[in-house]
């Protein structure tokens, strides 16, 4: 079907010709039509059936420019082709934690899915304090899955490269986080955020550090040139959907193959800086507690999930039956998860940087009203990237990583903060 | 033009439909046709106007199975549109270095291109002792070229993906790379050359080298995920032709994205193993002066080159202008080349152990009669690659790899040896 951009007026008539869709409304004559989303890059909608609200779909289409910024900010439709590849993809490989498609059509860049009626974005509930009790485990999880099948361990050598095929061209996507992870925010560039003592600060330390610059460039020539595995590679709270039974993984128009940390490091530090914005947000250390339990279940969930299906697979691309014996394999597993290991910690930091120097901030700090109250706890993140960017490669176990966190939060003496 | 394999036949007709091959032939009534080439993969024909001899053009056809092996060893004839399409770029970037091209075409799986009439295989004149004076100059600067332009930090960040795209699908010749150079050499497989002392003595040492074998694995992890540039990925001496004046490069149906290291490490080892050799050619170290000349000229030049490049770029998908101070640039150039070297050292070492215990002998070995004496020098390649592979990320000069490779010749204590 030719491209046309969906409206209220044309919606419902192109849903309910596809008999999937049409049957998650109930076959309903009366539709009721809203846009919901934040709206940054496309247009989404809730159609639900007038009569039952348990009946209901959504629908994502991209437009050709960047809707945030309007018909003069040109962006290809294209990235709704790879989040529609990302998607039918995890539908097969990890279909519990993500939404069941209904309808797809790269060329009209859309797609019609299930309504996670029941689940709510979980950034938003963690700024309110919920606990998630399976997060850290169902993410964990999803990562092992998701990143081990997809790399050279997890599939032949042909099959892989068929599959990278499918997600190379994402480049428009690929060029934002480039500059707006690994470039920008290292420098004065007029994208950046500014609250003035957050900024002061960056320009009196990592923008004048050598080293910690050079450090992010080695993590953004991975980013540009390591394609272990498919990556969602936008992976944040603000992409999961949860309630106290089941997890969601949503928004991945930024699949491509990448380096296995960027996923992992990223997700890491959105629960670091939740803990962070905690110091706002709660009295006491009760909810840190569990977002630093969480953020680390994460990471054991993950390397646990990944070694188990790496027990489980016989040759790879990668590996070779009668290449090593049993004790050479077990001291290459144990090299290569450390070197994941570091890398996720690199990748953290400069999640750790971007969101709190770059445009996109996580709201669970910038919508601090208080500007002083927001700085410090923004310098504590930065803070935490440096510590992160200058010992990455000296971590050796998941329990020095957590080490070096925790310390760092206890040494940075911060208290509750009174709210204004 | 539909697929048809191309007959003694057929290929005047085809040829001579194009202007710039009839051309290049002369127009010519009466052409000599002759199949020329080894044959492993392809068919090559020279044609030749048989009025004069200098009007002539090579026809380079893929058919769909490997034809050393025959019909019953399918491989894809996919693999010629990869050369053509490297030919093609080669010919815009650096035409100097390149047979011209008078027609390609992908359904025919067919280039007709430039007869290097006035050059030969270098391989086979080294073999001989002849000097190519223009050898080391020009292989680096080929590289510096090749590798610095197609890179993050040569290139915008969308146009290397698409140019990454026409490349990613060359599958299976990057699966027999990943196996025949960074697997089966380093186990007992039955592909594998053999040759008693020269088996035994790999099955003593790297075979059970848990640490020597974890490395290979590293370099087999670089070479299935880095995408650091087009590279030629079967950079040999066997793939140079050249006189005294010129060095031309072919046989490029390897080209893919992949790790800067393994085009320079590839060359550089089929150097050593042509110094190794001339213990056997020669009957004086002055050759082998030249060779080891030449060798370490491959990296200056190619360092150099690719430093003056990346001087003239302003901006690339990797930097940013205003990111880095110039102090700061120079140190991040500095420890990028470090790094870079020590991954030719690696490649380096995986190219000597596969080339000694694989399949694909070096005829500057292999054609030795006499089984001690080639076990001898089969055993000295192994050697190195055992010293460079324990050593590659220690070295921090090109001068330290260097004295490393002199000194183990030194300590090899060979003597030229009579011939039978």
């Amino acid at each position: 079907m030719e491209y046309q951009q969906l409206t209220k007026d044309t919606i419902k008539d192109y849903v309910m010709q596809y008999p999937s869709a049409a049957e998650a409304l109930g076959g309903a004559k009366e539709i009721a039509i809203e846009e919901i989303g934040d709206g940054n890059l496309n247009y989404v909608y809730r159609l639900r059936n007038a009569a039952a609200h348990n009946k209901s779909v959504i629908v994502k289409q991209a437009v050709p420019y960047l809707r945030m910024a309007g018909e003069d900010w040109p962006l290809s439709r294209n990235r709704m082709d790879f989040e529609i590849r990302a998607l039918q993809f995890y539908n097969e490989l990890v279909p519990s934690f993500v939404p069941k498609i209904y309808h797809a059509d790269e060329d009209m860049s859309v797609i019609i899915m299930q309504d996670l009626r029941d689940h709510n974005v979980i950034r938003y509930r963690m700024i309110e304090g919920e606990v998630f009790p399976r997060i850290g485990e169902d993410v964990g999880k999803f990562l092992a899955e998701t990143l081990f099948r997809t790399s050279g361990f997890g599939m032949d050598s042909l099959e892989r490269r068929r599959l990278m095929q499918k997600f190379n061209l994402n480049d428009e996507l690929c060029k934002l986080t480039e500059e707006f992870i690994f470039t920008f925010p290292y420098m004065e560039h007029d994208s950046n955020y500014d609250n003035p003592k957050t900024s002061d600060y960056a320009r009196q330390t990592i923008r004048q550090d050598r080293e910690y610059k050079l450090r992010v460039l080695k993590f953004k020539e991975l980013f540009l040139t390591k394609a272990d595995a498919l990556l969602h590679a936008d992976l944040h709270t603000g992409s999961l959907m949860g309630n106290t039974d089941e997890t969601y993984v949503i928004d991945m128009e930024f699949a491509y193959f990448g380096p296995f940390g960027f996923d992992v490091g990223k997700i890491m530090a959105n629960f670091f800086m939740a803990f962070t914005s905690h110091y706002y947000h709660s009295d006491d250390a009760t909810y840190q507690g569990w977002l630093m339990e969480e953020a680390f279940k994460i990471w054991d969930r993950f390397e646990s999930g990944f070694l188990k299906l790496w027990g489980e697979q016989e040759r790879s691309a990668m590996l070779e039956v009668g290449m090593l014996s049993d004790e050479e394999l077990a001291a290459y597993k144990k090299s290569f998860m450390k070197r994941l290991l570091q890398e996720t910690v690199g990748f953290c930091a400069c999640s750790l940087a971007r969101r709190t120097l770059g445009i996109a901030g996580v709201p669970d700090i910038r919508k601090i009203e208080d500007e002083d109250l927001r700085s410090t706890l923004e310098i504590t993140n930065l803070k935490l990237s440096q510590k992160l960017m200058m010992s990455y490669d000296t971590i050796e176990t998941v329990g020095q990583f957590r080490d070096i966190v925790e310390q760092f939060y206890t040494d940075t003496n911060l208290s509750y903060m009174e709210k204004s």
